[in-house]
C-alpha cells in the first residue's frame, strides 16, 4: 500500500536523515512505517459506534472505546475466570477495534451487517497492521486473531470487557442505545451472557443491571 | 466523595446482589468502586486538547490521546534509550492524563496555567484514583507519579511519545494549533527537545519534521 499522501512530508523528512547518515536507511525506514502507522490509527478516532457518552452528548469513537477498555483491563482483570495475563489483555484491547477503520463499527445487534462482518475485517486487518514493520505486524494481528477467535481466557475475558462497558454507559444514559433502535431485554440478556464466558462474576452484575433496568422502565421486557 | 448521581442504579444493583449473598458484601463493593472509576472516566472522552485531528475535522479529546499514545507505547518502546518495561509504559500512558477530568488539559504553551498546574492535578489524582480500592488506587497513582516525576527512563519515554503524537499530528494538519496561537519555531524545538530524553532517535526525527516544517512555511521561523 503506497504511503497516505498526507504523509509526504514524513517520508521526506526522513529521507533527509538517511542522506545524512549512510546505513541509516533500513532503521530509518523502519521507524518511517511505525509512524505511518500511527497516523492512520488517528482515523479510528472518526469510527462512531452506537454507544452514548454517558452525559448523553453525543456517540462514543472506536479510539475512545479502546481506552476505556485498556483501562478496564487494568482494573478489572482480578475478575476473570481463567488464567489471564493482565497486560497481555490490556494489550489486546487496545487494539481490538482498529479494523474497524476500514471495515466500520457493526452493531451487535445487526445481524445482516454481522454476516460479512470476518471478511471485511480480515481485508482491513491485512492493511493496517500491514503498516507496520513485519515482525510488529505479527505481534499485534496476533493479539487480534486471538480476540476474534474467543478461545483463551484472555480474549473471553477481552469480550466481557468490550460489553459490559457500553452497557453500563448505555444505563447510564436510561437506555438511550436499545430505546433507539427498539431492542428488547431478551435480545439485550442473550446477547450480553456472552460476558458469562470471561467473568461470572462480571455477568453476574451486568445481569441485575439489566433486570433493574427493565423494573426501572429504561429497558422494554 | 459521595458517589455520582448518576450511578445510583449501579449501587441498587450490587446492593440487591449483596442482599442474596450474605458474605459477598465486601467483594461486591470492591467491585463497585472499580466500575464508579470506569463510569467516572467516560468523562476523560469531554476534555478537549489543543491538537487536531490528522482529517482537521475537530480538536482530539484526551481518552483518544491517551489511546493513540498506549498503541504508540506498544509500537515505538525500541527506541527508548533507558531500559524500559514496554507494557509498563504501555500502562502508564493508558492513565497519564486522567487527572485533566478535573484540572482541564494545561495547554503546553500556556506558562501562566502550568504555574499551578501541580496543584491542580494533585487534587484531582487524588479523587479520581481515590475512587478506586485502596491496592489499586496506589498502583494506578504510582505509574501517573512516576509519570510526572520524569525520572525513569520510562516515565521520559511516555514523555517522549506524549510530545511526538501531537507534533506529528499539528504537522499533519499544516501546523494549525501552532499558527492559531501564534507559536514559533524556536518555542516549539525548545519545548519538544524534551523528545531527547527519552529517545534520542525520536528526537532527531521530529527536528528533522520540524525543520522541515519551517522549510514548508508550516512553522514560522
Amino acid at each position: 500500500m503506497a504511503p497516505h499522501p498526507r504523509n509526504d512530508w514524513l517520508e521526506e523528512s526522513l529521507g533527509a536523515l538517511a542522506d545524512e547518515e549512510p546505513g541509516g536507511q533500513e532503521r530509518l525506514a523502519r521507524l518511517g512505517r511505525q509512524l505511518a502507522f500511527l497516523l492512520e490509527l488517528d482515523r479510528a478516532k472518526s469510527v462512531l459506534r452506537r454507544t452514548y457518552l454517558t452525559d448523553g452528548s453525543r456517540r462514543e469513537n472506536d479510539a475512545e472505546h479502546m481506552w476505556h477498555a485498556c483501562v478496564a483491563a487494568l482494573v478489572l482483570a482480578e475478575h476473570a475466570d481463567g488464567e489471564v495475563d493482565p497486560l497481555r489483555l490490556t494489550c489486546m484491547l487496545a487494539v481490538h477495534d482498529v479494523v474497524e477503520i476500514d471495515a466500520g463499527d457493526t452493531f451487535v445487534y445487526d445481524t445482516a451487517a454481522q454476516a460479512d462482518k470476518k471478511a471485511r475485517e480480515e481485508r482491513a486487518a491485512a492493511r493496517i497492521f500491514g503498516l507496520l514493520p513485519p515482525d510488529q505486524e505479527e505481534r499485534l494481528r496476533d493479539l487480534w486473531e486471538e480476540f476474534e477467535e474467543q478461545v483463551t481466557p484472555t480474549a473471553k475475558m477481552a469480550a466481557a470487557i468490550d460489553r459490559l462497558l457500553p452497557l453500563l454507559m448505555n444505563r447510564a444514559v436510561g437506555g438511550r442505545t436499545w430505546s433507539e433502535h427498539g431492542i428488547r431485554a431478551d435480545r439485550v440478556i442473550s446477547l450480553n451472557s456472552q460476558i458469562e464466558k470471561g467473568s461470572g462474576e462480571l455477568w453476574r452484575v451486568a445481569r441485575q443491571v439489566l433486570e433493574d433496568a427493565v423494573a426501572a422502565g429504561v429497558l422494554e421486557a
